[in-house]
């Protein structure tokens, strides 16, 4: 067993610390009321035996980390059900077990019963009608029925337009078709699909009197409910083994016209009439709700999976010795190599701006959604602009600062028990589901073109992009260069600003060539992207800044200095990644950039004695970490060691491979 | 079984191919001879029933990945030798079944017997005396015995002076008690070591008569040759799962005074003589080069996965269909939206500038071991320090590169049949093993800080650094910008130059302000890491320059051409990556910067009609991909869907999960 004696250099590290934990911990949780609901849930799930692994899920074969995993979701949600009969109900416990840090805890390879939640049954509330909503939740909301949503296909995932299968109405019967015309055309992907779900919400194109009316939402029961067995004409499986969320049991599933009746389709919003005709709904917009909601969560989730990575890098850092700096001195603890530091606290930087900028961006579409329902739909297009981009460079960083937490645990980084990999595997996936990184961006991107030509019209602008005017007043003029925070806000939008005017200079210079519009932004595409990322890196420098500024008021004056520099530091470091771009777009001379990386190694320095602090604060327990570098005690190496001993090939000091296959070919060789 | 017939999309793809792809693969194999033996071999091997998976490995447990790869590197070790006794011998057999590409087609997990070919049986010809080179080679040639080296500890990796293995001669007896005085002085992660190799080249701390002499190489059997049981005081066993290569098992290995003759240790350089005197190598330069060597082949490696990793994903981007362009026309191939081929075609020019660096290098350690030979040292410095940096950055990029392909999938990349993420688990590896990737650019920094100094005092510099004198003489003036390729590698070069000076200042201002020497450079280790990544890029750029003129020569125009494009397309995308450093150090301007993007966005159309050609003539066999999306055949969505039928899980219509948890789950909500 590790020793239960705290590492000597965490110890220290923990002396050094400039402020009170628990006060940070209340802040980045978001107040004392929840950080006690925290750590009852926390004591709740993680202290069930039905939890641990006899053998951890990394040793055992792909078929049994499903069966696993199917295991732990049901005593999960058997639980669940029993603090909603103690009173402790509401959405946190849901938000804390699906997608959040306590169910990767719980379940590292993911929930196979998580879409069911999260999107089947949103998908009936959302697209339901009350009298489908009467039939169907009830059910779904007591596991009665298990389900999940079906839209990505084999042949298109981001191009939903382009979705092959078809609902075909039959007016003799009052039912649709469903029907899977292609290979590519069969749904792949969903959670819970595979084995799990015996009901599934389907997208497919809607066709009635030989025309087509576009996707929408169908029910569909794929599984007998007491068999479990696939229903006739229904084609249903696994889609195989992934780079992580192995749990999830993703799924494809075709259709050999299979029926459902006209009822089926959920139509709160379009409909299809019993005589085949088709009533459109009343407005498109309501969907994005749903999306801008998923957006919101990803960037938190994002921040969450960073503070892991980071917690789990930093302590290690501080255990693990290597290399003198001095000759005639120990071996330093390698957090005090500079490179080092400067891997580990944007990590820690970006955890934080990330998880405020979520806040933010959350406070915004309640805000969006409150003006909706007075009608108003002014600022949607500008909160999906910045939602895009934001889910596209917050999971993106996050991937690479994940990666570069598990490398600066050099080898032991690349142990499964590090439990690094796994994090990025569940971050990197978010590169690509509910939306491609490089498609959001260049969403973004053709908003800003439609902003910029307002704004060089001179009409008003909505906030988030309210910096073109100053740029466009100030035209062909470099930005006076300060180092401020508020300087380098301004800088960055300066650049932002001026590589959205060049990509739209290029796009009208393409344009007169003979181009089509089209064409031309898909061939000034590079630099599109790279408009709406400085656009989306001005906006996350300039939020944190904001949510820090509110934040500080309220924290005490040790607390508020140590957040401060953590900002700092994402700030200095964003600006010194774009010297190249300040160097085009404002004033900034040779002598500031040398300035500017001194402040940037000086954040470094201030954060160094807290740096253990911080990640401890963060408050996530060691069953969560689930790492043999990362627990709060230290004990690295004991915990590899152990680890290392639950190997099933460490069970028998032979393996029967020396015997079948070694012994005779050593032996041949004589 | 996929359609054999051809996907429609490549054929058209490799109709508009402008150059023999013959010519490219004679002239990337490295000639008419290498390519017959490459094609023979892999005939000989990928035609063997014993290498084909029943159940494809990501599907089945730790252990019998394990135990699956011990049976493929037998059979492959037996046929090696059914070549050789057909004559076709010789080292290239070698390196494409261990290290290189044919290897990882066979066994995907890394092959256990590796190390013993790649270290053991090095490490026995370039430490041992002629007396124990006739001991020992023989039996561990013909796999008598198989061995791995142990060098690595639980708590030491990069830095070996730090390890704590003791080796403690005993006059008395003649011999060397081998102890581990803690748990971190356990040796971690030597490949083999755990179930597979009964011997073991261990380096320790040589101890005698009461003094250390440092580290040195030791020969310790570990197993019973018959029974392969441990022997008395050595504890084994394998540290567990990893992000990849989980069929190399790598160990730990323990020692509780373990005896070993004193003729175990390898005394070909240092020796301890039978009365405990401990005689110095006459000379230390040996050791670098081993280590060079291995260098040179890592970089090859990346280039060759590099390669596999891109020929995957261009395929796919040329099958796959998604959005529109123009909105009246037909999805497009994802290869033709302008960003997808910048994900794609600098990974391409990467593998292909990676290769020729790596015969660049292999070239200059041929020359300077010659010279070596004539007691001529004075550049082994300059390749040592090249050598490092080159690690370094061809590892990163080729990581980044690698992630870059597989998210440029999107979601099917994800699945491990696509086989991206199973290559990136081998390149990022990389970064790690073989001296840290910034600990290697620090130690390039150091050498650079030192030829610093020798240009400042007009001193003669060798090859490699000869730029940093006409910085020197054109002090304080930014150098003359121009977009030839020439001009690219002046401006890199003078980029590399000029953050070199900014670190050396800022070192010697550190160092008036009271710190020590090495306290100001580790407090300078951020600059001095992008210095010395500077340098090893105008490297990059200059050495793919030369070597590719040089091969243009013996080229038909049309190749001469393509290759070119990709050339270029490398140069034009390293210097617009370094456009912040170049506005620092050159006269480049803001039109230069629009005139750069127009280049690179030239080089990626020019490239475009070519990229199937390309890739197709890199001459990966399909078992060597192993991927469902990059087959030759293009016929992506069956073997997508051939793979997931493969599932275990897909055996059954309804998993005992269903029966055992989720049905109980489900009725109790009834």
């Amino acid at each position: 067993m590790p020793a239960t004696e705290v590492n000597k250099d965490l110890q220290n590290e923990r002396k050094k610390c400039t402020f009170k934990n628990e006060e940070f911990t209340v802040w980045w949780v978001g107040g004392e009321a929840k950080l006690k609901e925290k750590r009852f849930r926390e004591k709740f799930f993680l202290g069930e035996p039905e939890f641990f692994d006899k053998v951890p899920l990394h040793f055992v074969s792909h078929k049994e980390v499903y069966e696993e995993s199917v295991r732990k979701a049901t005593v999960i949600f058997r639980k669940v059900k029993q603090m909603q009969e103690q009173g402790k109900d509401g959405v946190d416990n849901y938000m804390a077990l699906l997608g959040g840090l306590l169910g990767s805890g719980i379940i590292k390879e993911g929930n196979p019963l998580g879409v069911h939640f999260v999107m089947f049954l949103p998908a009936l509330m959302g697209h339901g009608t009350p009298e489908q909503q009467a039939e169907w939740i009830g059910k779904a909301w007591n596991c009665e029925i298990i389900g999940t949503y079906a839209q990505t296909e084999l042949g298109h995932g981001t191009f939903i337009r382009g979705l092959e299968t078809t609902a075909t109405y039959d007016e003799k019967t009052k039912e649709f078709v469903l029907h899977s015309p292609s290979l590519t055309a069969y749904k792949w992907w969903p959670g819970g699909l595979g084995h799990t779900a015996n009901y599934c919400v389907v997208i497919a194109q809607l066709y009635s009197k030989g025309k087509c009316h576009g996707i929408h939402p169908f029910i569909v029961q794929l599984r007998d409910e007491d068999t479990h067995m696939p229903l006739p004409g229904i084609s249903i499986g696994e889609i195989g083994n992934k780079l992580g969320m192995n749990g999830v049991n993703n799924g494809f599933l075709g259709f050999k016209q299979v029926r459902i009746p006209r009822t089926n389709m959920l139509m709160k919003n379009a409909k299809l009439l019993e005589d085949g005709t088709f009533v459109k709904p009343p407005s498109s917009v309501l969907t994005y709700g749903t999306m801008m909601f998923v957006r919101v969560v990803i960037v938190r989730d994002m921040a969450n999976y960073l503070s892991k990575a980071v917690t789990i890098a930093t302590r290690y850092s501080c255990v693990r010795r290597q290399s003198v700096i001095n000759p005639d001195q120990p071996e330093v603890q390698v957090i005090d190599h500079v490179t080092q530091q400067y891997k580990l606290f944007p990590a820690i930087a970006k955890s934080i701006i990330f998880k405020l900028t979520s806040d933010n961006l959350w406070d915004m579409y309640n805000q969006v959604t409150s003006e909706l329902d007075k009608g108003d739909l002014e600022r949607l297009p500008e909160l999906h602009a910045i939602a895009c981009c934001l889910k596209a460079v917050c999971t993106a960083d996050a991937a690479q600062a994940v990666e570069t937490c598990r490398l600066a645990c050099g080898g032991h980084g690349y142990m499964t028990c590090s439990n690094l990999f796994g994090t990025y595997g569940m971050v990197t996936a978010a590169c690509t589901y509910e939306g491609e990184n490089t498609v959001l961006l260049l969403q973004t991107a053709r908003y800003l073109l439609k902003v910029w030509t307002q704004a060089m019209k001179g009409q008003e602008l909505v906030p988030t992009v309210q910096y073109l005017k100053s740029f466009i007043s100030n035209k062909n003029q470099r930005q006076a260069w300060d180092d401020s925070v508020p300087g380098i806000i301004r800088g960055l939008q300066t650049v932002a600003a001026g590589k959205l005017r060049l990509a739209y200079e290029h796009i009208e210079q393409r344009k007169r060539s003979g181009y089509t519009q089209e064409e031309a932004v898909n061939l000034t595409s590079i630099e599109l992207s790279r408009a709406a990322d400085a656009h989306c890196r001005a906006f996350l420098v300039q939020s944190g800044y904001e949510m820090i500024e509110k934040s500080c008021t309220a924290l005490s004056p040790e607390l508020g200095r140590v957040v401060r520099d953590i900002y700092e530091l994402y700030a200095y470091d964003e600006a010194v990644k774009a010297v190249g771009d300040l160097l085009r777009f404002t004033t900034l001379s040779e002598s500031d950039v040398t300035r500017l990386q001194q402040k940037l190694e000086d954040s470094l320095a201030a954060i160094r004695p807290n740096a253990v602090g911080i990640v401890d604060s963060f408050d996530i327990p060691d069953m969560v970490l689930g790492s043999a570098l990362g627990a709060y005690d230290g004990n690295v190496y004991e915990r590899l060691f152990e680890e290392a001993k639950k190997s099933p090939l460490n069970q028998e000091p032979v393996n029967k491979s020396f015997h079948m296959y070694l012994k005779p070919f050593m032996k041949s060789n004589l």
